[in-house]
């Protein structure tokens, strides 16, 4: 007997042939994909998905969730000044309470939208990793880390240590549902000896690693004139990449720094969204699918985006690239879908767990709602998902079988409390002064 | 007294200043605004628009929105192949009764989704007519007239015939809420003779004129390859931009084009979405902006988008301008906004009645609601509407006072016979054989 079991859904697998399958069962088992096929069965609970479209969860691959108590804060600037005049200020006034008030607002609208694991790099991760761990979410936490040239030894150096402490409590937690990747924030606020110390502790650990890479031509250009190569040959050559990693961004990487993403298995985290806002540019995502680099979509932190949906980053990537190559074949629907289903999966080293839809994986599953009008009709599935659907559409989301939100009732957290005190704890403290 | 009186509204007027009044209390009498203020008074009803924002309704420019039967049909492709072997072949299929159901389904989204005026060009449009004078919704309708070099004479040539049909028909329904526009599909599908009648009898009607204007590179090249003149210059010297003229896509456009733009008061109908998606490229909205060319947004056909979510394209016209140019300053988020509402008035020739919220103005009014979590905080309501809200925040949606659409209930049509008789009357007999 199954715990759940879907009825007539229309099921998008997300595997490598895109397979949809129709009027089909899925059953739910300890939390695993049990059953695939026509047959029902006995459950504890049926579920009729008819007019419904199951498939794997959504998988952010970068974003900065506290970053929720700074949406709308400043928009339309240069980055130099959005970041010293508007975002750092900010962030310095944080502590705990404050972050996890943005953390909890954060894990709503993540899970009202159909994302069911995402990787973040930012401070405070402690507190993120217990809201995760409350949420019932699947998570990649790094505490992401500067030193501005300081010399850093792992356990004597404030946010190197504060990664080892994330580590120490919560790799692997709840059967691996939380991960700690680790992070080094970005080439221009670090320097080598924190490469050397993050990457040894990665590897010993078995960790991904978390990077911006190449996001701002400046940033690109900067390091060239500093050490005469890119930011990712500059990585590769210190052994960073030995490392597994995922690298955010990547709008101005050279075709031989792609090249060095094959050699060394780097997946890229797409930012549509955010790399238009911030006019970072536009990265060439086509290229490297077609180099066979593993790409995930992400939304970043919602000061440069500003939601979490990732159904809008699914339908900016599979049109933008089309649009400014001037192929209507340079992207397809079924390349973006993967790229945020089982891309994203990839990224995270969680692909033999979730990001498709077969037996033994995770039941790591979103049901969509294909009534409303914008639905209709629906002669392909997944050119519905990508280029009509929203994060609103969303109507059931389920982490290894635990149902996280269903028909805009959340199960695992207490939405009023958390929309409370996001004013109370987070925003009136954040901005009182 | 007020027949409805919001209260406790922010209130985004999209005005010049794109004023945004706090805790303001908006009636609305006879169809029209009548209060903006902070005292409250009598009305027949009053609505508590308390932690909602209160806005002009969103105006569609460009879309063709029978082609809600097509949506998804056909993607990826090139713009040939999708037009000769998908559309065109389906297009030949539709009747009056088909036609209607796709129509009926259009209006229902468009309503859920804020936008309380359109402008359409496509066939079957006394069909159309029909369903949008029950739907309260305003629009500007045009019968698109393709002649392919055959000569044409207004009432001895099909198309041009129906045109004429149409204005005698529907022309100034409803006091004004529909309008009959003129249409010339495009330069490449049309020739001197339709241009010349149908430039004097929108002269002589005082019609606004609509067109597709340089959206691929190919139309843009071929038209200066055969005239020695892009397609801007063409329809200058045939005398066709002495008529109100509202051009769509506009993505090729020389720098001489824009100025002919100016000179003659050419409105643009900016398709962001659908010119990705489509390949066609971007159009350089900052710059006919700065050079005061009237820009509103339109989604196209739901078979190039593939919905019509306007909030969609408020969002990519405030990010994908930013992204191109590498400027963050290219585009704000109150100019993306105030080209949805006040732009499209203008272009549709409306921007006395519609477009703004201001005294005397029409109640084409709608209600987003800012209590989601991807709408909290809410440190600027212009940044949340442009970059965080979708169509499915908007609560309610009201033309001249009369509300069409409140809390998911649709309260002009009738919504489930609609959606079951898409199916029956639309879909089934269309793709039957």
């Amino acid at each position: 007997m199954y715990d759940i079991l879907f009825e007539h859904a229309t099921v998008v697998c997300c595997d490598e042939s895109m397979q949809v399958l129709e009027d089909t069962c899925v059953g739910v088992k300890d939390g695993k994909i049990a059953y695939l096929g026509k047959e029902r069965a006995d459950a504890a609970r049926k579920i009729n998905a008819s007019g419904k479209v199951l498939m794997p969860g959504l998988i952010n691959t970068h974003t900065h969730i506290p970053m929720t108590l700074m949406r709308g804060l400043s928009d339309d600037t240069d980055l130099q000044d959005w970041l010293q005049n508007h975002i750092f200020p900010t962030e310095d006034r944080l502590d705990d309470g404050i972050v996890k008030a943005g953390v909890d607002l954060a894990l709503l609208e993540m899970i009202a939208n159909g994302t069911t694991s995402f990787s973040d790099s930012y401070f405070f991760m402690q507190t993120v990793a217990e809201s995760v761990h409350k949420s019932g979410l699947k998570a990649n936490l790094a505490r992401s880390v500067t030193n501005f040239g300081q010399e850093v030894k792992l356990l004597d150096f404030y946010s190197t240590r504060e990664e080892v402490e994330l580590y120490d409590t919560w790799h692997k937690a709840e059967d691996g549902r939380i991960l700690v990747d680790a992070a080094i924030h970005a080439e221009y606020t670090t320097s080598e000896s924190l490469w050397r110390e993050l990457r040894a502790f990665a590897l010993e650990k078995n960790l991904v690693l978390q990077v911006h890479l190449s996001e701002t031509r400046r940033e690109h250009e900067e390091c060239i004139e500093k050490y005469g190569k890119t930011p990712a040959r500059l990585f590769y050559d210190a052994g960073v990449f030995d490392v597994k990693t995922l690298a955010a961004h990547c709008v101005h990487v050279t075709d031989e720094d792609l090249a060095l993403f094959v050699e060394k298995g780097v997946s890229v985290a797409h930012n549509p969204m955010s790399n238009l806002k911030l006019a970072s540019g536009i990265a060439r995502v086509p290229e490297m699918l077609k180099r066979g680099i593993n790409v995930g979509l992400g939304t970043d932190g919602v000061a440069s985006n500003n939601n979490v949906d990732l159904f809008e980053e699914i339908k900016l990537c599979a049109c933008l690239h089309k649009g400014v190559s001037g192929d209507p074949c340079a992207m397809s629907a079924a390349q973006a879908l993967r790229c945020a289903t089982y891309g994203g999966a990839k990224a995270q080293g969680r692909e033999h767990e979730c990001g498709t839809i077969a037996l033994g994986m995770d039941a790591d599953l979103i049901l969509v709602d294909f009534s409303a009008p914008h639905l209709i009709p629906c002669h392909n599935p997944i050119s519905n998902l990508v280029y009509a659907a929203r994060g609103s559409d969303v109507c059931m989301t389920m982490v290894r079988g635990n149902i996280l939100y269903e028909n805009g009732v959340f199960l695992t957290l207490d939405a009023e409390r958390i929309l409370h005190d996001f004013k109370t704890n987070g925003t009136d403290r954040l901005f009182s002064s």
